[in-house]
């Protein structure tokens, strides 16, 4: 990603635009609410992976940061950042890199078993944090919350450990990107907090952080009792799963892929965009018309985009190949050519897609 | 992608390991059914994307390609390819971009309305071959085969423009990805070629060539009747969506994503990969268990893999981690840090994805 500023008129192919004021607006307003309740705000910048947004999180004082691979964390450590919470289970594979990586910045690592620990421990040569993850609910990865023996048993082990010191519990509440309602987030989170809250008094002697991630919860939601920090990411750029879910206001949304349209079927009221799954990757949702990949909008200008009436959405997705829904005699006013932008379903994989076609428009 | 050799053993995190000599096969098994069936073979070279499977292509006497965007017309130019199709229908705001390609290359365009084309007249100032996209059943973009009157409409607007010859028919029977037998990707092939055929027969003038495109067609079927070229693409890697449709058999395939367990959860017999949509892209298959998102296999050594019994697939995927159902006393076996090898959904979606950790195994 370069720091260009271009206009909409200057984009030839499909490219990845980001809008850093309302980049910048995500960060204040969520940097406020940590103040406000007093947390620790770390953001995750694996929905960015910039060392240009990385700026804006630091205007805004903000240099604790979540990564979630070794290059991540080594990229932005190059970018200034020196506290860095690698926020994946820990693979053992890795503990040379891990050793150096201690080196460079204040390092916290996550753990969730006691064996993997002790494969650190060998190469370890500096005092690095390490997290438990903790499972409240999502049942992806995590020890279950309600295993305090278990949990114990690691605590333990990373005290015997001289050079590493437990530091807290993670919780990752992903199932709340599957939620219907923003009744049910809040009730995720709710419970989240119960479990976390009897872990801090199971653990209190060891005074342990608390530190949750998803970015629905910590948008939505106002109760943060007995949290320390908070990990969002995706709130950065938002998108349209995160829109749907009420997490955010459209005009949130901080990045589109700007696609030109190759190709009318107006015979079967579609278009075909310049725009497939190495654009906007295959993360899907669903309406009562079936899959779609992101929702079309008409570009106005710079910094004006137009929702079709009804909404239009990419319906089908080849790798390169992106096909939109849309009335024959709407299809008439959109030549091959034109350009249109496209709301992703989830922007942190389309984000990931486009690195090296990414531009910030001019505002 | 460099030419580095890698042993299984020196992998530390999720790796996508090629097999040089599974590719090699492969491509000769393409090369050797073109030869017989006297035609023109035109690998697409988007499933790749890589310079060195370019050379293993140039080894066998391949010399021509497609390239589905600019930058990777350039990226093969460089590589000393110079007879290149631009096989995504022709966007008109790259018309000066395709004149500088133009210099470069003998460069053939796909284009599928009489309109767009006059943009890029302007620019031309060299010859450039013209290829119409045309519709046989898929139904994603192309002309449909049996609208003769637009075909030949815009094969004379090509016609009245001097520096654009007219090529010939391309057809892209990307529907053959979905079938549920060999029985209907035989089906599909011969409805299409008999369409290309009648378009042959309606065109005889113009002498046109037909290039016919989905990997599944050309891997299965035998009757290439009338048609002048193939294009496939997959094929190179296969994975296991060509497995299952029964283009391949499984050792044919020659890309996995190697990657480390990360996390074991026998309560509800699950482990977690370090492998997720970042790493094999959200391209789905189903079976009688729902959702899955590529193959497990264990490491047996450098060259090979022992597929489970049974089978075990990639469940879930959130942006860096994969799920994977295995009963619980199977992955006692599997500490975090162990290496599995994932048979990708869709090889070319993966390739794309893993452009910059990708190693070929040492054989």
């Amino acid at each position: 990603m370069n720091n260009k500023n271009m206009k909409m008129s200057e984009i030839e192919k499909s490219t990845f635009v980001v809008s850093k004021s309302i980049a910048e607006s995500n960060i204040k307003t969520m940097a406020e609410k940590a103040n406000r309740h007093n947390l620790i705000f770390r953001p995750h910048f694996k929905t960015h992976q910039s060392e240009i947004i990385g700026d804006l999180f630091k205007k805004h004082g903000i240099h604790k940061i979540a990564v979630s691979n070794i290059d991540m964390a080594h990229q932005f450590i190059r970018a200034g950042f020196n506290d860095i919470f690698l926020a994946i289970t820990y693979n053992p594979l890795q503990a040379l890199h891990l050793k150096e990586l201690s080196k460079k910045c204040h390092l916290t690592i996550l753990v969730e078993s006691a064996e993997s620990l002790e494969t650190y421990n060998q190469y370890a040569s500096r005092h690095v944090d390490v997290m438990i993850k903790t499972d409240t609910g999502y049942r992806r990865t995590g020890i279950n919350a309600h295993d305090t023996e278990n949990i114990a048993k690691i605590i333990h082990q990373i005290d015997s450990l001289t050079l590493l010191n437990f530091r807290g519990f993670v919780v990752h509440n992903g199932h709340t990107y599957h939620a219907e309602s923003k009744e049910t987030i809040r009730a995720i989170h709710k419970e989240s907090l119960r479990q976390l809250q009897n872990l801090k008094e199971v653990f209190a002697a060891h005074e342990p952080l608390i530190s949750i991630g998803d970015t629905p919860s910590v948008s939505i939601c106002e109760n943060f009792e007995g949290v320390d920090e908070i990990r969002p990411g995706n709130f950065v750029y938002y998108d349209y799963m995160q829109y749907q879910l009420g997490a955010c206001n459209y005009e949130d949304i901080a990045a589109v892929v700007v696609a030109p349209v190759i190709a009318a079927h107006p015979e079967r009221n579609e278009m075909v965009l310049h725009c497939g799954a190495v654009h906007l990757s295959k993360e899907q949702l669903h309406d009562a018309n079936g899959v779609h990949y992101g929702e079309v909008s008409e570009i106005i200008d710079n910094t004006h985009f137009k929702r079709f009436d009804p909404p239009v959405f990419v319906r089908r997705l080849s790798q390169e190949h992106g096909t939109a829904n849309l009335p024959a005699g709407m299809i008439k006013n959109i030549p091959p050519g034109k350009l249109l932008a496209i709301t992703p379903t989830h922007s942190c994989l389309t984000a990931n897609l486009m690195k090296n076609s990414t531009v910030f428009r001019k505002d």
